[in-house]
């Protein structure tokens, strides 16, 4: 176990870009608290302040990852407000985000295990600058989240019912289509639509 | 040697841009099999399906590298067909793309030592995409190279003639002078041609 | 101590963007010599020779790494001239870059604490390209130091009034008034100016 914690993969997913250092940062903040951890950037294109974007994403890369991965994903509109920060559980993997409806695909699927907003301020750096709570904030978290620590211990439980949650289109099923829309071209031409392959079984 | 195979170096060379999470998502892949192998992005801004740019991006770029890497080249414009996977070495290094002619400016050195076709099932991903054999064969597979396994595990050898070469324009040598031809051009301006330093010496 | 060197972290900051795979090949030359460090990518999208955007975006971003850092900045217009690299201690990290003034807020703070240039040939990569000096000596040379190397074995110690200084804008105080430059503004419109924390408390 404590070998396993050494090795754990932590991603990153944001609407920073690569033009400025702040991806860099975030993973002196994790290194600060983990050196040994793995970082994996998932994607710093996320346009910016898109959350569905986001939710995406990560909801479409996750279980590549290994049992024991931190995601953390930082799109994050109000940040310097008091919006909660939430560390969530689902299928051996974890995620920190704002809340702000990022996780709400998980939400939809029933597949959050526990949810913890992030509250334990000996957890964070010790200056926290209001513009940047994904360095300060966030990726300690991350690191202290890799590093073994319990959901219970950054903060109170909560319920997803009380989490923030997208208004995400729903497919509409009749008897022998399915209407549903795009929620993401990728950069090959592919898209990705709001149609599970449980609707497709629905169907026939 | 345990080691050694722990602190291997995998490099990736890919058309996939970083917009999407691809690029991310073979390293998911690649940590599942092997979580202590270092990652290193070589280039994800090959122009889509540009195998000729992929392969002079390699063949520039593996000789910095240590000993026992392994390099994974995805430009694969025939993915899902059943176009082979190829593992080969080459000055103690390995390299996987598949056959589509990637590979050709180490068959024009005739520096292959060893080349396979990577066929051993049971190293994949579980499930298999048709879009995407990169995360789903090709990464698990450079994480069993660098983890020590050998490329007779992998599947049958074949000669490198029965492999896609690249008709490379060749440089006319005279008397005199050499009429080449340019390969790529960086973002410094600096052109990579296809004079190699042999020629210079035919020349005199 | 052994363990920690093993985990130190090396940061790039360079002008190579990441559609060439120099980026990529700085890693291979570091992973060559030192296994085990950790590499991150600070930021590649330094505008091509702006010393001054690269002086700031190093000072800018490395307090939030951990003691003992090693900060590798490649910006480099006199790139095969015989300009000295410096080695420089400040803060409990390390900074290697060319003598062409990117240290320069450093060195305005006053915080260096030990200077040398970079002069041991041993440490150096094989063969020396000279428009790639980053790949082949500053590369090496900070896998050496975080590794554990001493300063005083890379080269000559010399004074910081012997390096080259950017001519820095300096804010103008007055009464009651601050009137300063814009030295960069990021891609959410954060802008960083020239004013220090200190000179507000000048001003009340």
């Amino acid at each position: 176990m404590t070998e396993d914690r050494k090795q754990r993969v932590i991603t990153l997913t944001t609407d920073f870009g690569l033009q400025d250092t702040y991806a860099g940062q975030l993973k002196g903040a994790i290194y600060t608290v983990h050196p040994t951890v793995r970082i994996v950037d998932l994607c710093h294109a996320i346009p910016r302040h898109d959350i569905l974007a986001a939710a995406v994403a990560i909801h479409a890369s996750y279980a590549v990852f290994p049992a024991g991965t931190v995601h953390l994903i930082i799109v994050d509109p109000g940040v310097g407000s008091n919006r909660p920060i939430l560390a969530a559980a689902s299928d051996k993997q974890f995620f920190i985000a704002p809340d702000n409806g990022i996780l709400s695909l998980f939400f939809q699927d029933n597949s959050i295990e526990k949810i913890h907003r992030v509250e334990n301020r000996a957890l964070f750096r010790e200056e926290i600058s209001a513009v940047f709570h994904g360095r300060d904030i966030m990726a300690p978290v991350a690191a202290t989240l890799a590093n073994g620590m319990e959901l219970d211990e950054l903060g109170s439980a909560v319920s997803v019912a009380s989490c923030v949650q997208l208004n995400l289109p729903q497919p509409v099923i009749g008897s022998s289509t399915i209407e549903g829309q795009i929620l993401s071209i990728d950069g090959f031409g592919n898209i990705r639509t709001n149609i599970r392959e449980s609707d497709l079984a629905e169907l026939s």
